[in-house]
């Protein structure tokens, strides 16, 4: 019954969650785990007494019965581990965002091209029950044209000490509209404020415009008193409104929508150039499997018998080049150009003095 | 008991407001309305027999006991009724937005200076008691330093033919923080999209940077399946969450903040630069008075006292030159700088072909 | 076009929202308004010129021209009032309660039918868009057959003086109830308490019990520091919430229900007996008339072409014999018996020595 | 370190939460588990492979080491696993309710007492963060005197095949309410129905009355489209709203209240007896620890001092004998009078067929 041999190498704040899921997944052996601090190893012991701990990293490429590695350690540390495990012909899930540069996205991506190795991103929200819910609302084109996708983040904490807010919240934000509308911004927009300072940006807005009039805006914040994830998607036949935290009713489609009309009048100040139209509102359940659990399966799915994972490489490059693209406006209180339909520019990315395993 | 005797031009959408909270205002004669559609100036007269009714504002700049007027006509038409009034030695209380541009506002300003005449604006949101109460928690420094003001005016419609959804909606979010903040920003980023055909934007974000780390963010729309008026206010000390529309508690203050610490650690990449503190939350009662009483009569009493109005000629002069900023960074997809401390350059208003009266 | 001519007694606290309504019905003529306090008639003369006002209900009863007189004056003048009123061949609208007993009621109701005048009762919210809505609903089937009541209204005040919180609040309740379900409760239990030492209970539960399974559950209390307005009401196919004061989906029908299967095990005791089925939600949008505005339409419909009203004398007389049966079981402490099949009998009422005009 | 040696009996439901508190708790070594199903004990085994695991009761009765029972099994067979424990010199804390009628509540009491044994009945949330908070509340006398007490707790499902919906639900506010109030009721009143054909109610309503005016009241429903968990508290000075479910605000203080008045008029209808006043609203944060958590280490703490636990065996025989009450008021149709000042008669239990081990 098990078929795929799975090591995790980041047993801090994520990575309990994709260990359990994995060891619970009937299809896998989960054979190692690998983390720096030897405390973190005990818990695992004790708790998953058949799986292999180890503080070297190299333990894992090595073994050739080892056939997958899942990465949550630091972000500045994905691409070296990945890099190395692809080359070891390891398929691999790596933690979003998926590197510090593009650069480095795009040579995991060649990489695992050549290698014909799975290169799958933890975008974790694309296999939740209510945005695969939303995707086939969309997909079915309930919403008609889409108009605006509109997202708010926002809570007290965690401030992180070595990333600001867009890098930590927005790639979950920004992969959800990926997801969702594969569509590809052209110009990015994002300003924030930093209140630490330390440098990093603890509030931020961004706006990203596509080549028609679709409008895409994430409020990301460390600072808010209240705990916000919403989402609002916006369409000529129907609308939806999000809610992750509500008890209830989570996913609510409005039958909404606006259709321009002629001017009524030449008199009037208050003519309509656009008439909307209310209709009732619609809240379907959805499936309430742990995302995680969801992906692990797809993911197991994708490496045994080779196909695409929904949430590829190229996923989790395009979700870092505009994160780069947002922090590039961000430091230049200028709008970024981007252009997702070529490929990053692969850079040989610096060494950052990293010692793993 | 009635002392100042006032007149009203406009009748539409938001006069009759007006007109009805100087009707009953006990110090106040109305004594005429001005509307060009006899339809609007019959329903007055009907609910207001005492009131004349007239479609000629020349009648109201030529009666020698009239001591006020206040305008409510669209507000292409501001300028020459409100130059008209102030020259005819009339106090006024315009609607918001207070021009079409700061150069408008600056004459009007100088104007009422030159005059003597008190000029004030509509900006109804600074006389309602919870903004109030706000402004008190703000004043007696509770929030600490003041972090950012984030506001939400979003819903379905009413789209305008004549303006986009910045000049209709974001006034409101804009004179309030001017009001509670009394600060002046220096960059207006604004970003934007238009659905309708018309060169009119239905969404848009605005945000403004201030000289430290304050940051401000206004996101209106015509286009929310759902109807949203929230705020949030946070300071180092305290932060404020303010929801129009949730039938209790609107106004809710949340001894949360944070304070800035060394590492703990320089080993996790999880440390903490930042504390967070979390506490109780206290939900203050305020004044219900309907906010427009309250407003009409502080104009009233400046009227008649020579005071100087909280939401005078500057006031809305301000607020214009941030609109006019954002509408130029919407157009140039480019950031504006500001400089709301030098007075705006008055230009000569090209002539609208309003004919009023 | 105006075909009914119209008198209302009572200017209080609901009287001016009867006379509102009235005289801006294009089929009405509104000619009267009686209180005993000459202060609230000049209001409303000011509000409305055109109306006769006085304090001699005498007036009313002896113009040939008047065709219906509308009843809006404290309970205990109800049977009194109404039954000049009908005695003189007018038309009558009554607040609710209808009366004090359930006698008075059906002299009333006795004395219409002998007359052939319409006797209907202010049961407004069986005209709310949103009651109208669920009507339709449980009318078409949707919800199965009908599992329970159960509804809440609480707030904090207005304590009366002269009547308990049941005769204050649940008439709405109840008629609510009556007209939805349509069934006759065979059982009343109430129970409750009063705190401010007058014998008016502030807080009362009344439960009714159906000839089948149907259960009915009231909770009405001044005594809330929270106000709520909430309905639930169970199907064996669908089940409806219903919240008043929320701003938006007020109405909510969930496609969720039970059904009754056999035992699956006979060892755990955790065995179901019964399945339930939990599937999507929908809010419908409904008609947001003023609810006043369309009784008033209802009435004046009625009284013009001789129609049955929708909340006639009849259903009054129910509700107040529910009401009874309450506070009989509230003094008592036992259930009370009740048979709405039989009529009531007619007991010649006691003369609460008001003068009236 | 380890100092209390504890059995559990029962791993179906709710015994794997009391499992997994007493494996962390510090002071205690879990020694076995035992559960009539082979099923359940290997998952036990698997997750905790220092316990050991048994089907044979009789093994942890008969083991001088042991020092504590804590029994996890179906209602029927508390008393009989109870009275063998305390027998057997053992600590017992029991899951509520403790017994299926008073008289083995009485029972277990006297025994517990001759033995000097601790019993202790599981209501949890007398533990829960948010109730003790409650309880500061109350005890520093910030609500004044209590008025009332009305609980909703209503969800669709999960319904029970060996009991009605008072013996599922109504000990959770039942308890809480004898925790936080302290005063025993004289008069139960119970209403439901049952809708599944098997003589078990799905809905019931319960009202307590006291010695003075406080009311008590208990809404519980399986039959609910709706989850509710809530709870009002009133009193003279101050009123609580409690909301288990809402993300936010748990506890919500309102500073209102009443006083009585003298009327302040005789002529009018709507003379207040009562005025009532209305100020801030305070949501005060609270201990966030697992309720069950703080509960086993008091259970430990209790055993290992000699210490009353809060929920001793006397609390679980008042919400039995108010449960036994509630169910002879629906069964009868008639309120029934308690007198929980007097011991319960203890009656020799009928022997329930159930092999325990």
């Amino acid at each position: 019954m098990k078929q795929l041999t799975v090591g995790v190498v980041g047993a801090g704040y994520w990575g309990p969650n994709l260990i359990r899921n994995f060891y619970e997944n009937e299809q896998v052996e989960l054979k190692y785990v690998c983390d720096l601090l030897p405390d973190k190893l005990a818990g695992i012991a004790r708790r998953y007494p058949t799986v292999k701990t180890t503080t070297n990293y190299q333990d894992m490429l090595d073994d050739p019965a080892l056939d997958a590695i899942v990465i949550a350690t630091p972000v500045r540390t994905h691409f070296r581990l990945a890099q190395q495990a692809l080359s070891a012909n390891k398929h691999v899930l790596v933690e979003k965002p998926m590197c510090m540069s593009s650069g480095e996205c795009q040579v995991l991506v060649d990489l695992a091209d050549a290698r014909r190795r799975i290169l799958m991103v933890d975008h974790t929200f694309a296999y939740h029950g209510a945005i695969r819910r939303i995707k086939e609302v969309i997909d079915a084109g309930e919403l008609g044209e889409i108009l605006y996708f509109d997202s708010v983040r926002i809570n007290l904490g965690l401030f992180q000490s070595d990333a600001n807010v867009i890098w930590d919240l927005a790639p979950h934000d920004l992969s959800i509209m990926d997801h969702l509308l594969r569509q590809t911004p052209k110009v990015v927009h994002a300003t924030g404020a930093c209140h630490a300072g330390n440098g990093f940006e603890d509030i931020a807005y961004i706006t990203l415009t596509f080549a028609d009039n679709l409008i895409a805006h994430f409020n990301v914040s460390w600072l808010s008193p209240v705990k916000v994830r919403q989402m609002l998607i916006g369409g000529t036949k129907k609308m939806i409104a999000y809610d992750e935290l509500t008890p209830m009713e989570k996913i609510r489609i409005y039958d909404k929508g606006i259709s321009v009309t002629e001017p009524q009048s030449v008199q009037s100040s208050y003519v309509n150039l656009i008439s909307y139209r209310i209709g009732d509102m619609h809240a379907p359940v959805f499936d309430l499997t742990e995302a995680l659990k969801t992906e692990v399966a797809h993911f197991v799915d994708c490496a045994l018998h080779g196909k695409q994972p929904m949430t590829d490489g190229r996923s989790g490059l395009r979700i870092v080049r505009i994160l780069e693209a947002a922090n590039a406006s961000l430091k230049s209180g200028q709008p970024q150009e981007i252009n997702l339909e070529q490929p990053a520019p692969t850079v040989v990315p610096q060494d950052f003095g990293i010692k793993v395993g």
